[in-house]
């Protein structure tokens, strides 16, 4: 039998060494490369393939060319206790916004609520990664992250890009496994407009408006000059939805941090938002599992709709791709190994073996 | 020319007063009659005409055959500065929310985040008419809100109702207007749904599920007996991410609360969260209001779609009624002082007379 490239699978432990040894030969000093080998891991268990691994050789380049900055601290802008805010000095964002969710996490007991932001991090990737810190202590947590350099998404009603898709995510406890919504202000990502072209395929429905302003299942309208934008969540119809969304987490991200698009950065990079909520501070714990818990049954046990086998609960499918993945290694997305190669020569680490190879 | 129903208007000063003395008179006790009284007006002034004074009627029902308490305080399950929790003893709700929003606007300024809960409200009305109280003094508030007792909208997936619509409204302050977003985790709500029927009209687009969990454009599919179901935002295309919606929503009201679902309630109510952030505890409010406005300039400077004058940022319209309303009058919608007579007369209130009438 042939071995094709999505049998090819790594022990979880052996990627996190990897990514460790790379990003430590990088320069990244103290528990940088294996808080941010354990996190971009952490994506690709949870099935998040574009988040996860594929991430570190550009990682390692922005090392490179000092577009991330590799060792030390973030700045405290401001500590009240409950709320804190970090000046992020373009430091790994997975190191970055994992440290945010700890401290939220131990500030919560504190307080009840405790909020994070951080300006000018570095890029954090897979918000659905940092939830389980949080839900496995039983914590309710929110991340969201915009980047006030980048804009596709255009306002409802406009046709130039304003925002990023802007990325939130909520980790709830429940009685049995943890809720993990990791969803957008916007219907799809360039990312996924990129991956469409390149396949010559179209979006599902009218995600995107040509740069004239008119909706469009087509992905190439994001590429002309000037380009199209994507739609926010609604869409033609109803994107006013999306458009209060988006507006929401630019003012999280932005606008509590201070340091968004009104300073016009050109740096690829983010705002962060990281907020931990403590049930036992208000209605109590065991209060709150049940009524999360009744809802993800009511959920699951609902019946479906023609051509759907069952109702998933949001993070079921991520969570049981880690329980897999941790049993019988991950099955990286094609070219993340490859892509890896020339950094791990140029830093003179051994890439690790697939099991079985 | 004939004076048509759309052209009466009234002094806000008289609906407020009118509305004051009928809750006085149905037995609300101290600031209830006037808060509550003012809470409605606003929603009307703002446009939101299914939320505002058309709901007293209701009201006064409610308070007659006991479903509404009209006397008394909420009372404190947990108060832990930065977080409070109230039981809400099926107080009226607008003037519960009034006073929570005013609690966590002064606890704020302590703890740079503050949050309050309320299980066991009665009814809210209208999420946007209490964020002004917030953004008037440069802070940022989120509410939501949900129904344990109600259930219209099925899960992604699934076609059984699990959820209400689960609105959330947000006030951001600018360095202008504030941005006052009113949104829910379904594409509509029941309300629009009966009035479409009742006027033979269709959705605008496939909004709801019949009970068999085809997706429809038929309000009367709601109407069937077993009931269809409305989408979560997004629909049958992308409607995980309005299923993630209602999940948040619902943790924060019912989770945190600790009252909803599982205790299966038959009494219309709400569970509700409020929070309010003060930027100042953050990177600044000089800092917010320069992103937030820079935000709200782009979008309304954004070019527009084919058939579309301008964009509009969130609240835009409503605060130009509401300006427009203070001037010249409130047109009410047609039949909410009609609504209002039998309460009156029991009650023995005067009704106001429409301006030059």
């Amino acid at each position: 039998m042939s071995n094709t490239s999505s049998e090819i699978r790594y022990r979880v432990g052996d990627l996190i060494e990897y990514a460790t040894a790379l990003f430590t030969a990088a320069g990244t000093d103290g528990d940088k490369p294996a808080t941010i080998a354990a996190g971009l891991v952490e994506a690709d268990l949870l099935g998040h393939t574009t988040h996860g691994l594929q991430l570190a050789s550009t990682y390692l380049g922005e090392l490179e060319s000092g577009g991330m900055t590799s060792r030390g601290e973030p700045e405290v802008v401001v500590d009240r206790g409950a709320t804190v805010t970090w000046g992020g000095r373009r430091l790994p964002g997975v190191w970055l916004a994992t440290k945010a969710v700890d401290l939220a996490v131990e500030r919560a007991s504190t307080y009840g609520v405790a909020t994070v932001v951080i300006r000018q991090s570095h890029h954090i990737a897979c918000l659905a990664a940092f939830l389980q810190r949080a839900t496995d202590r039983g914590l309710m947590i929110t991340i969201a992250s915009s980047d006030p350099a980048v804009a596709s998404v255009a306002p409802f009603g406009g046709r130039k890009a304003v925002f990023t898709p802007d990325p939130f995510a909520v980790g709830i406890p429940t009685d049995g496994d943890p809720i993990l919504i990791d969803i957008s202000a916007s219907i799809t990502t360039n990312g996924m407009a990129g991956r469409l072209r390149r396949g010559g395929k179209k979006f599902p429905g009218e995600w995107a408006l040509d740069a004239s302003g008119t909706p469009t299942d087509d992905p190439n309208a994001l590429f002309t000059n000037p380009p199209g934008s994507l739609l926010p969540l609604g869409g033609a119809e109803y994107g006013h939805k999306g458009f209060g969304l988006a507006l929401m987490v630019e003012a999280l991200t932005q606008g509590l941090s201070g340091f968004g698009r009104a300073e016009a950065p050109t740096q690829w990079g983010a705002s962060v938002f990281i907020q931990v909520t403590d049930p036992a501070a208000f209605g109590g714990l065991d209060a709150f599992r049940r009524e999360t818990g009744w809802l993800a049954n009511a959920c699951r046990d609902n019946p479906p709709v023609p051509g759907v086998e069952a109702v998933r609960v949001p993070g079921q499918r991520g969570l049981a791709n880690k329980k897999r993945a941790l049993a019988e290694g991950v099955a990286l997305y094609p070219g993340i190994i490859d892509a890896l190669e020339p950094h791990a020569t140029r830093l003179r680490v051994t890439p690790p073996r697939p099991i079985g190879g």
